[in-house]
């Protein structure tokens, strides 16, 4: 897969930073096709490992995928000095991606964005700030404003990591030429993983043993890998950037008023929710509650018992149900 | 209330273990009644802020409730030199229990034990272990053999302790005379409370901001208190040895063969097995299950959105509830 990357010059922060120069990572898939889709990445997603339904529902579409900021392949801590770590908001990756599209791709309308999760809450606020623009929204496992629950599930992952003994920030790191002093935090950030690990999936997918069908003979084994050699390549404060970014996320912020109704009221687009049945986070009754404020909303529950991971493309049965789904969804249109 | 101490002389483990001494805490209210009721604390209880339902369903039974080993209350790493944290086992707070029973109190029938979370996983024990002692049995929010989901979850706080920047284990603090020098554990406690915090209640609890029964206006004042000072007195490796009987719990360790079923078969006592609707580790789905398993089994799903919580008395409404269906269960023997 082709990466490339889209620099904007002295971009403004929702927090007020100035940087002289932010970097988009992205990647068009069928270049060819008419009809134009964005898909954003999730948390600890890379562009080459997000579900595009490129071969499937989105295979008459150009699909550009855009990698959130901070998530090491666009600008992010671990590549940029002075990156507004503690402050990074949904709106700036949006921001950032409307650059891309508008100014380096020229694309000045999208027929569906797609999200999973972060992504999902990167497209809610695409839905608000650039209601012009897309045509149709698919949001899958995700909400318009990450609930108390979840929350307080991701400090967790976050003092684990924050509070471990090889922890040490990257700005302290930095040194004055803008390299970074290399310090593996090995023992934190399998902490992080260990933390975040269980609610990966589900209760019901852990009791039918169902990490056998990715390969694993044991939970030991799918827990070695997952909390480990899956965290390859991560920066801590990349993670710990997104995962306060997703903390702090809330569609509210960009809409008419500090009511969810009224925000998600505004939006003109017909949207496709996809939550899982199962998933321990992004809970479906949450999904129902923001179809009821959506005015043209489809909820579609994934019935499946692979949790939050139903709507990652980790397993295929659940990955060509939501095809289905977003095939019929855009197809009715 | 009286807090006593029963002192076992050369206590064997499952494990092997010898111990000179091993102490088991205790406390007896309703002293005068005729019947009589076993308690067992939970993990990260006390013997003083266990459920006892004495002044309700067991308010004619003479009720001991007896802290498991570990706790900090009985014998513990924190107090007791040599004491087998990799390896201890709900047989020896069994064992330890039976002692204070039979040779301390001269009790050689229980009208009922009653057990939540660790102490459900115990009241299992018993059944099996003790099966002509115990004529009736309340196992609430537990399961018989620990769950690969519940194991998995109790990973996080482990990791987050165990690798977190002030963590000592005591082993390394324990002088030749059996001192402890002191060592407070404060970032790697707050750090094992968060990666445990999200799990206790449920999404729907977080979402109607139930905290706020509980007399805190917000997540965050409520997440002070439960990661913070809901840990003082706690010692890191006391939590940490609870935390691996729990995931090593497996009542088959018992049994006839190495099946649930022969297992669970061998229970003669009636059984009122509670789990709660919403509780995230200890699913009703895995209760009905064993429910399916006991010859005498009375399932009753606690309707609450207090998650695992709804049955450790923390919530007024659930524990009157759990109270009708005790009285209706031993009423109807």
């Amino acid at each position: 897969m082709d990466i490339k990357h889209h620099v904007i010059k002295d971009f403004a922060f929702a927090d007020g930073t100035v940087l002289p120069s932010v970097s988009v990572a992205y990647a068009v898939l069928n270049a060819s096709a008419k009809k134009t889709a964005l898909v954003v990445t999730c948390f600890r997603g890379r562009i080459t490992n997000t579900c595009t339904f490129t071969e499937g529902a989105l295979r008459d579409h150009r699909v550009v995928v855009a990698a959130l900021l901070g998530n090491g392949e666009s600008s992010s801590p671990s590549n940029t000095p002075n990156f507004p770590q503690a402050t990074l908001d949904y709106r700036d990756c949006v921001n950032a991606q409307y650059d891309l599209l508008a100014n380096g791709l020229h694309i000045d309308s999208l027929d569906v964005v797609v999200g999973f999760s972060m992504g999902g809450q990167t497209t809610y606020h695409w839905l608000v700030m650039y209601p012009g623009m897309v045509k149709n929204a698919v949001i899958i496992c995700s909400s318009a404003s990450t609930s108390g629950h979840n929350v307080q599930f991701l400090e967790g992952p976050r003092f684990a990591l924050e509070n471990s003994i090889d922890y040490v920030p990257i700005a302290n790191r930095r040194q004055p030429d803008g390299s970074v002093t290399d310090k593996p935090c090995v023992r934190g950030i399998q902490a992080f993983g260990k933390a975040y690990s269980a609610w990966l999936t589900s209760a019901e997918w852990f009791d039918q043993e169902s990490y056998q069908t990715l390969g694993f003979d044991t939970r030991a084994d799918w827990d070695f890998t997952t909390t480990g050699p899956n965290y390859n390549g991560w920066e801590a404060d990349d993670l710990l950037t997104m995962l306060g970014m997703w903390q702090r996320g809330d569609v509210k912020k960009t809409g008419p008023t500090d009511s969810l109704q009224d925000t998600l009221g505004t939006i003109k687009a017909p949207v496709l929710l996809m939550p899982a049945e199962t998933d321990q986070y992004f809970r479906p009754f949450v999904s129902k509650k923001e179809a009821g404020m959506i005015p043209k909303a489809t909820l579609k529950v994934i019935p499946s018992i692979w949790g939050h991971l139903a709507g990652s493309g980790s397993n295929p049965v659940d990955t060509q149900w939501m095809d289905d789904q977003i095939v019929s969804f855009l197809g009715s249109k």
